[in-house]
């Protein structure tokens, strides 16, 4: 199966632990690099992670809090500093433009690649990005300031070829792309052999969602309808969901409910707070509602 | 004797290793915080070292190259969270006004502290700070920007009381300060004792000073003279001097030459090239120079 996978950079929130860094994440779909926010020490865990720098040409952010995107002046000016020359890509909500531009221009004076910086639209759900093997669609959600979650769905590959059949038809190459593609293949002889016999349908494709700070939102639930895995931030515990309503924030169990009203696979919590010394309790209430969860941590990578 | 200890949070250049953290420094003046540069990840570094985020109330920023400064937005930021009251000095060239002010206001938006910036002339030496205990100057230094070192030079004490001369004088208390002062004591009968002889001196004051990022610049010397504790970059080795010119940088065997031109007593190297994995190199070719050398790393407490 072609790699989709999550690593999670960081998982904390604003206050720094020496548990964990502020959020970014890197998804892998088919060894392209697509960054999600980007916390101050980013760049470091890269470098951990051993990602390569180069491979990294899109950066999604949620929302313009310093715990998601202080990072991202030092990550540019390292890229440049690597003698990077392709564009990069950032998508984020509109003020990132008016923030940014300045600071590149007198810290990354001379800077030798392009930034393009796409402007997002956090109300509602739109495609911001495509190439052959994926789309991105953006999830409105609500925080404090403009935000929005991302959901990485995998486009369907072609239907893998039954090699033996090939042989036994004796089929020439030229007509495998069109066997791949849905035709039927007609022999010599004029027998009709259907596609379906000659190929083994392709694995079903997989999506990824990302839920950055907001408060509960399961009117989302729809958009994240079959999920195969649900990062979704669980800021407090249930003790403290009274802090919810002030600061934009989710339980974990409402970060499980959320999941099960989804229907997803998988659920990922994080953006930690750091009064949790323990982050049992959160893992606890996430899985009475939802028990296919996990914590997130600066260690993980969760293959889809 | 009072505390005067240089703790190193970070001691890399530009380019993010697994070995070390940009360049930033705190300097404990009994028990009053001073700090020398602010890179990404400081704050996870102020963590991890235990300091406390309200002793620090004087930030120096050598220059405006993000491995000197990308952590001071973020570093602030935690300050409001954590709820501080007192004013932050910062003392730095001058375009860091106009390119921090906007982000304090986007990011740090209701922030309950009062951010101060002190404009520092990077042209001569100037006494930017001073307290009881302390004298802060600049530093001139020759980088690709605009840029100074700090000097940090104790104020002297008072000399100690001879507990048991003032016993056997019997003189009374309030007298205390006034010997402390330099005044002689006249007893009842009219014998002067000299101050000199109720007291031990004070012990000799000390001084820390940092050469940030800069060229070999002799002409400091003096300025510098018999300097307790020396930080000097050492960004290349003597193999790629040839590089110092263009980056604006010094060898280990420059930041030696001033340490001996200086009379300092001892000399710690670092600002350290990514390109070196074994920094022993560097250290080799300081001590050929000044043998009372050492490595900066980011464990590193040197008391002075």
């Amino acid at each position: 199966m072609e790699k989709f996978e999550v690593t999670i950079l960081g998982c904390g929130s604003a206050l720094p632990t020496l548990r964990h860094f502020p959020t970014s994440q890197i998804i892998n779909i088919r060894e392209k690099l697509f960054m999600i926010d980007c916390g101050e020490g980013t760049q470091l865990q890269i470098r951990k992670n051993k990602f390569k720098f180069t491979k990294i040409n899109h950066i999604f952010i949620s929302h313009l809090h310093g715990d998601h995107m202080f990072g991202l002046i030092g990550l540019i000016s390292t890229m440049n500093l690597l003698g990077r020359t392709s564009t990069l890509h950032i998508y984020a909500p509109k003020d990132l433009e008016s923030l940014l531009r300045p600071h590149l221009d007198y810290f990354c004076n001379g800077i030798m690649y392009n930034i393009e910086i796409h402007s997002v639209n956090t109300k509602e759900s739109l495609l911001i990005y495509e190439d052959r093997s994926v789309e991105i669609y953006t999830i409105p959600l609500k925080h404090r300031i403009q935000c929005c979650g991302f959901i990485f769905k995998e486009k369907p590959t072609l239907p893998h070829i039954k090699s033996d059949m090939i042989d036994y038809y004796n089929i020439p190459r030229c007509q495998i792309n069109n066997i791949k593609a849905g035709m039927d293949y007609i022999t010599p002889d004029g027998e009709v052999v259907e596609s379906a016999v000659l190929t083994t349908p392709p694995p079903p494709v997989r999506s990824y969602a990302y839920c950055s700070d907001t408060i509960f939102l399961p009117q989302n639930a729809e958009l994240l309808q079959n999920v195969d895995l649900l990062y979704h931030e669980a800021t407090f515990c249930k003790e403290d969901e009274h802090l919810c309503k002030s600061t934009f924030h989710s339980t974990a169990e409402q970060a499980a409910t959320m999941a099960k009203l989804s229907n997803a696979k998988k659920l990922i919590v994080g953006h930690f707070s750091s009064r949790y010394e323990n982050e049992n309790i959160l893992l606890e209430e996430a899985k009475n509602v939802f028990s296919n969860t996990v914590l997130a941590n600066e260690k993980m990578t969760i293959t889809i």
